[in-house]
């Protein structure tokens, strides 16, 4: 998908919402069979309930990979459901040397067809420039995550000033243009979300980290947004499990709606 | 598999070599089937050629999820294929928040049994964690690789005078004990191999990066080897793409012999 189809999408919605599903088959409602079938059942029942409040989803691949290659064919199953006019993520978070970073990016842009991958800097541009060769196609970096671990090494203070992360960023934004790559930032991170969109002004930011997680909304709309709106802010727990009960649809797209009424607040 | 088993495996054989099973289709010998099943006949082969040389086996994970669950299958034929006397890493280089890396433990440790996964330290410790909770199992950290890549954030100078990877050993080393993770330091890093020896006297070094890359072993043995050896170095398409013609196997089970013979040395 292209840049300026996303921030289409965005104005005509008034939304940036992304759903992640995070579909963790021991949190599925009570309606629906504990196997891999009722993950994609369900899947297709929250995309229902949600698809006209967001303009992205976002498929964590740890969620399906558990269950080894019947989980992979309940991904590939979920991957077809996902409507064609929304931004779809593949939240993966690879990163190897070159000949192996081309293998993943085939995995996700070719045989699943999703818009984006994210990607681990750790090893460097070689990990990353395989997933930037492909026409329409996105990677998503990890700039600043929202996890408590990302005190640990993003932000270790570097000789010039920087911290990694920053360094991260600084790097990355030579490498892949703002219509080819993004950032991860987490929510929870408000005063890096600053920092992190004075060095990549003009890039979108995937930003996971509100509700369950503890970031607010108010702080990415204030920090991050650019003239392209510039954020894609994901929720997963929040949504899908907003109800464990037969209401399970109702309150997911409730929970979306009100994000999304939220969201037009800053645009 | 215990610390112990795998020095004992070391000194039995006089060989810490491990075979990677990177098995690009592409490159298949002509005498196997260009899909999945030539990949799986293809692995036995191998390992059937290499098993007397090695003492570990690691699959690179990429090049199975490039066919998406059709890829998911034949790796886990191929795990089945995989001998108990050998440590079985699954080289995955998976990262994520804790609730996620607990989904990408249970895929690899409990799923597929493997005694180990490479993980991208990026995120920091709970990312990490959840694949130190397993008994018997491994975590392999990724410290510095072998890729021109690493120059890019691994070798970033901080402000307490260590490099960024130096940063996430010395930290890792805090997290994780001997006897339950290792490191990945790229052969074809000399000076640094020194380095990260000195920061992790007692942890295993999984090495790539020798043949095709550039490495030496010379370098790892003199630089990287402790009293409990300490060292896995491993060899993927220098081995098993040894040959492409029918002779394959005899091509493949001489590189391993030969690479094994130069280890003994160091013993």
């Amino acid at each position: 998908m292209r840049l300026q189809s996303i921030i289409q999408n965005i104005r005509e919605k008034n939304s940036f919402l992304c759903v992640g599903l995070d579909s963790d088959l021991d949190r599925l409602p009570i309606s629906f069979n504990k196997d891999l079938n009722g993950i994609v059942d369900f899947n297709k029942a929250i995309i229902d309930a949600t698809a006209d409040y967001c303009v992205a989803y976002k498929i964590n691949t740890a969620f399906y990979e558990r269950y080894g290659s019947k989980g992979w064919k309940a991904l590939e199953k979920t991957r077809k459901l996902l409507p064609k006019t929304h931004f779809l993520i593949a939240d993966a978070k690879r990163g190897d040397i070159g000949n192996t970073a081309s293998q993943y990016a085939e995995a996700f842009f070719n045989h699943l067809n999703f818009d984006a991958v994210t990607v681990a800097p750790y090893m460097g541009r070689d990990s990353i420039d395989p997933f930037l060769s492909y026409k329409g196609k996105w990677a998503i970096v990890l700039g600043i995550t929202s996890n408590p671990g990302s005190a640990d090494f993003q932000k270790v203070p570097t000789v010039d000033g920087l911290k990694v992360y920053e360094k991260v960023m600084e790097k990355a934004v030579l490498w892949g243009s703002a219509d080819q790559m993004m950032f991860v930032c987490g929510a929870t991170q408000s005063e890096e979300l600053s920092r992190a969109r004075a060095i990549a002004p003009q890039h979108f930011f995937l930003v996971p980290g509100i509700g369950h997680q503890g970031g607010s909304l108010k702080e990415v709309g204030e920090r991050c947004l650019n003239d392209n709106v510039g954020v894609l802010v994901n929720s997963s727990r929040g949504i899908i499990f907003a109800s464990s009960g037969r209401d399970f649809q109702e309150a997911a797209a409730k929970k979306a709606a009100d994000l999304s009424n939220q969201m037009a607040a800053y645009l």
